[in-house]
């Protein structure tokens, strides 16, 4: 179970530390474990009164836990998986076997494959499209996207636009659309498709999405994704501090001054680590750069609601059905089966992603969940019309977060604005998922992300 | 000359007032002047050491007025007119007469008309794109333009895509581009198609701009734009609280705490009249709804440096030139006469937009200057190489505005977050230009914005 570590009450008003991290999320925490384990003085300052940023665990009475924000480790996400492992924490793989069900077009259909079309032209399209795009890849510098050699060309159009203008069959289009949504949870209408290319090089290839035997399951944290960043704050004991709002930091090249709803804390060095729409919400001093406010101004959170609907049984399964439903209409466009490592209770995810969230801004909570629900039944049938238990997370709502999954790139900012991403300035660092060149935008970036910086900061304080 | 009213030490750390404004610019003055006259108790509370937003002008030894930032008053715009008349300010046209140079392709022509190109067959293209377009701007509704019949279509490209797909010759294409980035102060790669018919119809209409005799001279403020500023603030007096900047905002529907730099301010309204992009640093208790927020996270700012060389003399008047240039290359692309009524000294202004100051943002003041000055020699002639001054004002860099002319807005923006612009949240109503429906983004779009503010607030507390 989650529980909190030390308060503000433990400290005096006023603090001094050798490096000072803003965010307890992933990335701010593995950079603090990574300098506390070199024996420099952290402390952690998080805004909100829990830790794990994006992740988010819940429990229910049986003490089943439901992850409300990140989850899902991939093949190849070896980091994230070494950590669970130091922690004490131990993978599963994620309930993938059966059909997936397709809604396209008003039609219902099943069959094996993820997001493989049954129409061999389609498919044809498809993995040509995919392939395309993994070369296309190739071109873009992991730590530096914005020069590759058709960075300006790349940047200036989004991956909606390429793929309307290069993939003759909708069905093709929106087939390579699902399935960058659904692995990399970004919408391809605003993303440059330089951004694309970039996440296609930085995690996974589409290729195995696309392909007729399915890529290995992804895999997730027994007991939840939020207790990495709990396990971790523990052994960091009272050098975390929740419920510490920064609201402002003051620098210079030897040192930082933080404000945290009334504490104050001084050190050689800040790490700012959070996404960068929300790190342009602390008030800095001198003000940032022009390039580095500009980058903070320029990319946005997606705007994703994760919704669970907990059933007595994985009813889905009788049927053959994996759970994972793919639908072109509804507010739950892409679903999956979320159940424990027991099996029981069954436990459907849906994710509604930014387009379908915004239409349901006005709406109430029992509005949503019967709009969920309602695609459940279109997907499951009808015994997925009464769920024990209904939960929703609004990740646009969050006050700290501020959406999910992460902070994304529209055309011309990253050819702008890329340079800026990691650039310290004066004795602040960046971390958080976005900055990482490898599995930018997962957890697994997270760490490596945190990582970078806990060494950028160890080489200037050595 | 500019003078500044009281300061905090004149309150004692707490107050309490009816309607709190957030941002002592052109906007939230005006609201505040419009309550007052209403009898209600304001305050004003602004973060820099002056007020004005982004209008501000400086003097040089002989009095001279220099405008670093908003100083054009267009044709149609009546209200600011009647301000500064009411203000005791007298307006005078802008030095506009004689030759515009162009600089295209590596050759410089001088000719009289603005913006239209000498072939025929590109003229037709453009007044021919400039009639289209103007045709196209009466279908968006100014008060919702989210609510265009064709709104999702236009707002799912940029005007770059558009004139792209549209526009034969690229001649054409880049003199509808330059009219619109020199008319409404917004770059056109990154803005939507419908954000630009918005500005068309909001604002001025393209067609005089490129037909062949040339529109109304634009109109300045003798003595400089931020003294409308400054004016609407003595006459409020005490009520106008500089260097207060304001962390957060907790507030229900009945009223509003304001926190700024040790100040506690109740009220019963606020309305924060700020650009969209800086409104969204404020801390607001509880946290602003996702639609709202991610309006914010989604409007960011131009990023303009206006540049000034002094000379003695207008020396390009001599050559038959109007001082005004029009160029496709160097950092200054448009730069104007903007010379004091008396002629004495000759002044140039230069624009730099977000393309080049990007490309600038790791020089040297000195490099700059360099730059600048090459390109008016290449414009205007060996005389422009020793200006008596040069000054800059890098708005991408001010900590309080973070650029100008205005936050602008992508593909996909208007459709999907346009309702939240205008809408309260509880006690906070939202001023600034950016919120206006008429001359959005100009000096005019926020006195009509602050007047609907204080008229929504005025409403509220009858």
């Amino acid at each position: 179970m989650p529980r909190l570590y030390n308060d503000k009450s433990r400290i005096d008003g006023r603090k001094k530390c050798d490096v000072v991290i803003v965010g307890g999320g992933i990335s701010g925490l593995y950079a603090a474990r990574k300098l506390d384990a070199s024996g420099v003085d952290v402390l952690v300052l998080e805004a909100e009164n829990r830790v794990g940023g994006r992740t988010l665990t819940t429990y229910l009475d049986d003490g089943t836990f439901i992850d409300d924000g990140g989850q899902y480790i991939s093949p190849g996400q070896d980091r994230i998986a070494e950590l669970a492992g130091e922690l004490g924490m131990t993978l599963f793989p994620s309930w993938e076997k059966g059909l997936t069900v397709y809604c396209e077009n008003g039609s219902r259909t099943s069959r094996g494959e993820l997001f493989l079309p049954e129409e061999s032209e389609v498919q044809s399209q498809v993995t040509g499209t995919a392939d395309a795009l993994y070369r296309m890849a190739q071109d873009v510098p992991l730590d530096a996207p914005w020069e590759a050699s058709k960075a300006r060309e790349w940047d200036s159009l989004t991956l909606h636009q390429w793929l309307e203008a290069n993939v003759v069959s909708p069905k093709a289009r929106s087939v390579i659309a699902d399935s960058i949504e659904g692995v990399f949870g970004r919408g391809t209408l605003h993303t440059s498709l330089l951004a694309a290319l970039f996440w296609i090089r930085s995690g996974d290839p589409l290729d195995p999405y696309v392909a007729d035997n399915d890529p290995d399951p992804e895999r997730r944290i027994d007991g939840g994704a939020q207790q990495l960043s709990i396990r971790m704050a523990e052994e960091l004991g009272g050098r975390v501090i929740t419920e510490a709002w920064v609201s402002s930091i003051e620098y210079d090249g030897q040192g930082v001054k933080v404000s945290a709803s009334g504490l104050e804390v001084e050190a050689k060095r800040a790490i700012v680590a959070m996404a960068p729409a929300v790190a342009g919400r602390i008030r800095y001093s001198p003000a940032m750069p022009a390039i580095r406010d500009h980058l903070m101004q320029r990319a946005p959170m997606g705007w994703l609601i994760k919704v669970h609907c907990v059933y007595p049984e994985r009813f889905w399964a009788d049927d053959g059905l994996s759970g994972t439903a793919v639908s072109d209409s509804g507010v739950v466009r892409i679903a999956a089966d979320n159940s424990p490592p027991s099996g029981k209770p069954g436990i459907l995810v849906g994710f509604i992603e930014e387009a379908e969230a915004i239409g349901l801004s006005l709406t109430t909570r029992d509005e949503r969940r019967g709009a969920v629900i309602s695609d459940l039944v279109r997907y499951f049938g009808d015994k997925a019309a009464n769920p024990v238990l209904y939960r929703e997370k609004v990740w646009g709502d969050d006050e700290f977060t501020r959406g999910a999954e992460g902070g994304y790139w529209s055309p011309g900012v990253w050819t702008g604005y890329g340079p800026a991403l990691r650039e310290p300035v004066g004795a602040v660092h960046w971390a958080g998922t976005e900055t990482s060149a490898v599995w930018c935008g997962k957890m697994e970036g997270a760490i490596l992300a945190g990582e970078r910086a806990a060494l950028e900061v160890l080489s200037e304080l050595a």
